[in-house]
C-alpha cells in the first residue's frame, strides 16, 4: 500500500525482506518481482525518476514508440501496489550495516519533514541518476525543452537526429567526444562550451577534420515554441538555428545514502555481477546506478535479476516456506 | 519490410550488417535497437516464439499483468517494421562463417520450400528453446491446457499457484527438484512421474518429508474445461484434482544452425560475456538460448546490449558514416 505519514508507525517495527531506494524503471521492476516472490517490500522513492522527463520511449519492446517514461512508471507504480507491496514517497538519507539488517533513515516530507528509520535485510539501490543540463540564468528555459527535442541520450535518440541539425552542449573536453558518435547520425553539427571551459588544439582540430562548427560563447537562452527547441540565442544576441540538441554534462548520483557502506564503485556507478549484486552480499544495485547501458529495458531487466536473487538466497537459508504478512495478498 | 517469397531475389545480394536468427522477444528488441542505429538487419523468424504460448505476462513492467505474450510479439513486430528493417518467415538451417561475412542457408515454405542464402557481418542467435511437454497419446489435450494453468517457468507462475494444489510433471529424477522451490509459494504438491522413470529412495525420501505426493502412474490425460487443468485422469482411471500444474521436462534448443561453428556452451546455453557476445567476436547470443535467466523482460535487454555493442565495433571500425540505405526510412 501507498504508505501514509500517519501510517508509518505501523511499519517501522517491521523488518522487511528488501527496501527498494527508487521507484524508477529498475526500482519498480523489482518490486513486482519481489513481491510476487511473496517477498515484503518496502519502496522508497523521492519522485521524478531520470524516465520521468523522457517524452517518448522509442525503444522499449512491447509499449509504442511514442509513449512517455512516466506513463512506464505510472502502470509499474500500479502493478506494484496491485501486489501488496509498501510504497512511500519519502528521501533515503543514510542506511545502517547492523549485520544481519539494514537500518535506513528516512526523511519524510520537505515542509516540517520528520524522520522515520525502517529495517530490512536486503537492499536494492535503484536511485538512478540525473543529468546535468545547462546552467542559464533562466532554468526554465532548459526544462522547456530538455526530454523533448534537447536530449540527454545518444543510444536513444540519435535516431530521432538523423540528417539533423543538430547542437552538442558539453561541461568539458571530453563530454564533447560524444560529437564523433553523434556524427554516426549526422554530419551537420555544431559544439557547444557555453563559454565555460577551454578547447585545446587537439579537439579543436579534430571538430575542423569532421567539419563541426565549435562555438564558444556563453548561451543567452533556447529558442522554440511548444517544448520543440529551434535554436540557440547567445551572449552577442546572434542565433545559431538548431533542430536538435543532446546535451553531454554528466550527471549527479544519487547515491549519498551509500557512503557510510564499504562498496566498489567504477566512476560513479556501482559495480555489480551478472545478478547485480553488489561488493556487498546483502546489497544489489540496478539502472542507471550501476555499471552498464543506461537503458529503460535494461534497468527493467536489472530489478528483475536482483530481485531473483534475493529470492533464492532466503529460500536457500530459509528452506521452504511462505511470508504470511503477503499470502492473503490479491 | 516483410520479405515475400517473390521479393527475396532482391535480398540475396545484399550484405546486412546483422542476420537475427528468431523474431521473439530477444529477437525484436535487438531489431528495433539495429535500425534505430541506423544498421540493416534482417530478422528471419520460424514463427511462434516460446512467448507466443503465453497467455499472461504477469512480470514485464509498462505493461498490464494480464498481457498475452503474443501481444508482445506483435506490438515489437510492428515497432520493427515501422523502423524498415527486413524481416522473413522462413527457417535458418545453417550458418557458415566465410571469415568477413555469414552465409546462411535458409528455408522458405513448409511445402514446396525454397532455398535462399543471404549475408551479414554479425549474427544474433535469438533461436530461444521450446519446453518439453508430457508425451500424452492426445497431444492435443496437452495444448489445451499449457500456457493458462500447466505453467513452464516456477519464476513467471510461481506466486499465480500459491496455495493451490499443484502438479509437478518430470521428465526424470533430477527435473523434480523444482517441486522444492515450488514449495516456496505452495504446500499441497503432487509430483508425477507419467510412468516413465524410476524415483529413488533419497528422492523419495526427501519428497515424503515435505509432504508431497509422488505418483508414479503414467497419465491418461488433463481434465478441465476453457483451458483451466482442474487435474489428472491416470491410466487406472482414477483422478487426482489439481488447481494448477508445472511442467519441468527440460527444453529444445533451436540451434542446430550453429553446429558448424565452434562456441561455448554451458549445457545447451551458450556463453556470452555482459554484452551478450560469444566466443565468436561477430555472434552474439540473447534471450532464452545464451547462459541466464528465461524471462520476457531479460531477453528484451539481452536483445537492446547485443545490438548497442555492434553498432559500436561497426562504428570503431568504420569511423563516421550512415548507411544510405536506411537514412530516408520514416
Amino acid at each position: 500500500m501507498q504508505l501514509t505519514k500517519q501510517a508509518l508507525s505501523q511499519r517501522t517495527d517491521h523488518v522487511y525482506d528488501v527496501l527498494v531506494v527508487g521507484g524508477g524503471a529498475a526500482g519498480l521492476s523489482a518490486g513486482i518481482y519481489l513481491q510476487r516472490y511473496l517477498l515484503s517490500t518496502l519502496m522508497i522513492d523521492k519522485g521524478k525518476a531520470r524516465s520521468f522527463w523522457m517524452q517518448e520511449l522509442h525503444n522499449y519492446l512491447g509499449l509504442p514508440s511514442d509513449t512517455p517514461g512516466r506513463e512506464v512508471l505510472k502502470q509499474g507504480k500500479d502493478h506494484y501496489l496491485s501486489l501488496d507491496g509498501d510504497y512511500l514517497h519519502a528521501y533515503v538519507e543514510e542506511v545502517i550495516d547492523e549485520g544481519e539488517t539494514f537500518a535506513v533513515r528516512v526523511r519524510v516530507g520537505r515542509q516540517n519533514p520528520t524522520y522515520e528509520v525502517f529495517r530490512s535485510r536486503y537492499l536494492i539501490a535503484a536511485s538512478g541518476i540525473i543529468d546535468h543540463l545547462p546552467q542559464l540564468s533562466n532554468m526554465k528555459n532548459v526544462f522547456d525543452y530538455a526530454g523533448y527535442n534537447l536530449h540527454v541520450c545518444l543510444i536513444c535518440d540519435g535516431y530521432e537526429m538523423r540528417d539533423q541539425r543538430a547542437g552538442v552542449f558539453g561541461s568539458n573536453e571530453s563530454s564533447l567526444d560524444v560529437a564523433f558518435s553523434l556524427g554516426w547520425f549526422t554530419p551537420h553539427i555544431t559544439v557547444f562550451t557555453n563559454g565555460a571551459f577551454e578547447v585545446g588544439p587537439e579537439l579543436r582540430d579534430r571538430l575542423t577534420q569532421k567539419g563541426y562548427t565549435l562555438n564558444e560563447q556563453p548561451i543567452h537562452q533556447f529558442l522554440g515554441e511548444n517544448h520543440q527547441m529551434s535554436g540557440v540565442e547567445l551572449a552577442d544576441g546572434s542565433v545559431v538555428e538548431l533542430d536538435a540538441g543532446l546535451i553531454s554534462m554528466g550527471s549527479k548520483y544519487h547515491a549519498d545514502y551509500l557512503n557510510g557502506i564499504d562498496l566498489d564503485y567504477q566512476g560513479g556507478n556501482v559495480v555489480t555481477d551478472t545478478m547485480n549484486r553488489t561488493s556487498h552480499p546483502r546489497i544489489f544495485a540496478v539502472g542507471d546506478l550501476k555499471v552498464g547501458m543506461n537503458q529503460v529495458i535494461v534497468a527493467a531487466s536489472d530489478g528483475a535479476l536482483a530481485a531473483t536473487q534475493i529470492w533464492r538466497d532466503i529460500r536457500r537459508s530459509e528452506g521452504t516456506r511462505r511470508v504470511p504478512m503477503v499470502s492473503n495478498a490479491a
